[in-house]
């Protein structure tokens, strides 16, 4: 059983040794994404080796199976078929291996492969544990990719109402204005409303980012093209498997576990009670990211499942791109201020003060006697309250009466 | 000091002693809502000879102020200006006291007075200790209060919209025909919604109740007078303060520990940031009542106070009648079990069978083998894989080839 390179060896600012970068542009051809098994023997033997075995060129060591089970296990996967069994889906697929054409053809698009240890590695897909993917194929600006906590997911139905539509967008720009990269799935609807907001509004070098449940080399669903084009143009399109991959169901929600881990937050904007956004909730929970649900009216479909995950207690209700930065850890604070900081007039007040604000009359005075029956108070208890209430400004003094001062306007 | 009689001689069928009844209504005139002091007292030496502290015509025992500090402490008041002090507010109403003449008022109005230990009186109110009520003038049937479970309690702005106007209309006809008892603060807005839906669908024998901030005597405001008065011929309006008290903030804000204490559910239909349904939400959750809020539009204002209280956490997010009586522990989860009940086609695959299923053509059929390299399975996977697809209607074979069946129309 050979060993992986050091660590050490993949990192820092240079690019990551080629026959690493090759062996991981292959093995995302012959593996789909969170093959556990094949994830797992990439850990145990590193990507050159797992290629090797995997295109039967190098037998597999007597204990390789056993420490598989370990990685395994600790990633939460019970029980597994065995090496040669997961093996076997691999072999259809090794005829098609063709890493160096895959990786020209990215560079043709102006793109590239990014793969762990590169400057523009996303560190936070580590979060993945055993299900980080091998790589990301990579197609648009070449920036490193911000931190999580500047990073906020935005999904959603792609048949979303006016209303959600209206809501990505204005919630995209308001995130892209205050520095944070959009991420989303690059799908009609929230998606599409979502990239485009980010786009209008974004102030930072990579204000937002597509997911790609299929190859980047193609722009999916035909209808976003040009957007994606303008994605890919002012921010990245990026995927885990290669050039040529059909976006199929299956890597649709392997792809949904991308877009929650990249982000701090993901914003579920509007979903149905059944939705793919509730599938990348529960990618971002599981993980221990925060979930953040839009409400909506009761009576669309289109809100309900926002309204599931907040009844279900998962999600965090959002209602401004102040809270969504809030969550994410970045500064909307100052926004909830300004809305707590409108004071009603008794703000403050004591509850005797409060009940002697009650009983003055707004027209005509009243005597401090009266006061005290009406508030049930004891005469110097309404005195000393009347001397508050006139310092603040709540009742005033008139030819030997009271009275409560008269709001202007 | 006078003890109490003994609580057994204050409960059973029958009306409770005269003299207890006739001190709790003139105590009730003498205290405002919550005066923790004077329920101290109260539950020291009982009402009838609080009463007679309260007019100078006994004199308190040496052990008593300690006493009283106990039960405050008990309840959470840390400090209080001690008896004399306390007393001291109750002296300018003294001689407006006249509790045969507010008995008789009651009679008049068809109405009552109950206090603790009446067959009429909600037990769920003990939950609130020392700041239980005194007692609560009754206006409507003479039917013994349904226990919380049964109770629910749909608050919210006075200037609602047509949109909380018709969910607190809709909500309160469906817990009305499931006979829940509605509860609400008889006020414009929601509160007039919820009174009336209740009316429209109650099946129970006391379909509403309105919770009164002044005397029952006065239907407040006018213009739900008629409304009041149909909710006082099929249900009841109730208050803490007797007959002729004006309904000042203070004892609004007071009203609403009651609404909040009767019901096992407050659901805030429709709220602003600001907004004394708030502060019945707040009651509920301080005495460990579920509070529920529905959601809205984010640029509704109305509906600000309701996302805030699910932000906050304190509420769970309801949209509909069968989440409500889910929640009061009622009969509400077979709504529940029918939406959930739809499962999607894939629902239930294993992952393998999931990829199999993407990689299956519609139109055309496709080989095994091909199915091996698009899929990425071993040849007996796939056969296997399609075996279970076809068994569950999802794949078809066709002159030796296979597709995924067609959906009808």
């Amino acid at each position: 059983m050979t060993q992986n390179p050091p660590a050490a060896a993949t990192t820092g600012p240079g690019p990551v040794a080629a026959p690493e970068r090759l062996a991981r542009a292959a093995l995302s051809r012959l593996m789909e994404p969170q093959d556990a098994a094949g994830l797992a023997l990439v850990q145990a033997v590193g990507a050159v080796d797992a290629l090797r075995i995997g295109t039967g060129e190098l037998k597999a060591g007597p204990g390789l199976e056993q420490e598989m089970t370990v990685f395994l296990q600790e990633a939460g996967v019970g029980t597994w078929p065995g090496l040669a069994a997961s093996l076997k889906r691999w072999i259809p697929r090794v005829p098609d291996l063709a890493p160096e054409r895959d990786l020209a053809t990215m560079q043709r698009l102006g793109g590239r492969l990014t793969i762990p240890g590169d400057p523009l590695w996303p560190e936070q897909l580590s979060d993945l544990g055993l299900h980080e993917p091998l790589c990301l194929w990579w197609r648009g600006h070449e920036i490193a990719f911000p931190h999580a906590r500047r990073t906020v997911a935005l999904v959603g139905s792609r048949d979303s109402t006016g209303y959600g539509g209206a809501i990505a967008g204005e919630f995209a720009y308001g995130l892209g204005q205050r520095g944070y990269t959009v991420v989303s799935g690059g799908a009609y609807g929230i998606d599409a409303h979502a990239h485009r907001g980010a786009l209008a509004g974004g102030s930072s070098e990579l204000p937002t980012i597509a997911v790609m449940a299929g190859g980047v080399d193609r722009y999916y669903p035909s209808g976003n093209e040009e957007l994606l084009r303008a994605v890919a143009n002012q921010g990245a399109v990026i995927a885990e498997v290669p050039p040529g991959s059909a976006p199929t169901r299956y890597r649709f929600l392997q792809r949904n576990r991308l877009i929650a881990a990249l982000s701090a937050v993901t914003v579920v904007v509007e979903a149905r009670w059944r939705s793919g956004a509730l599938n990348t909730a529960h990618h971002a929970e599981s993980i221990g990211r925060i979930v953040a649900a839009v409400p909506g009216s009761i009576h669309s479909a289109n809100s309900a499942g926002c309204h599931r995950l907040l009844r279900e207690g998962g999600a965090v209700c959002v209602t401004d791109v102040g809270e969504i930065a809030e969550l994410a850890g970045g500064s909307g604070e100052e926004l909830i201020g300004e809305r707590q900081a409108l004071p009603a007039e008794h703000d403050g007040l004591t509850l005797e003060d409060l009940v002697l604000l009650d009983a003055l009359p707004l027209r005509s005075t009243t005597s401090v006697e009266k006061l005290c029956a009406v508030a049930g108070l004891a005469p110097d208890a309404v005195r000393a309250g009347l001397g508050r209430l006139g310092l603040l400004g709540l009742a005033v003094s008139e030819r030997g009466g009271w009275k409560r001062t008269r709001k202007e306007g």
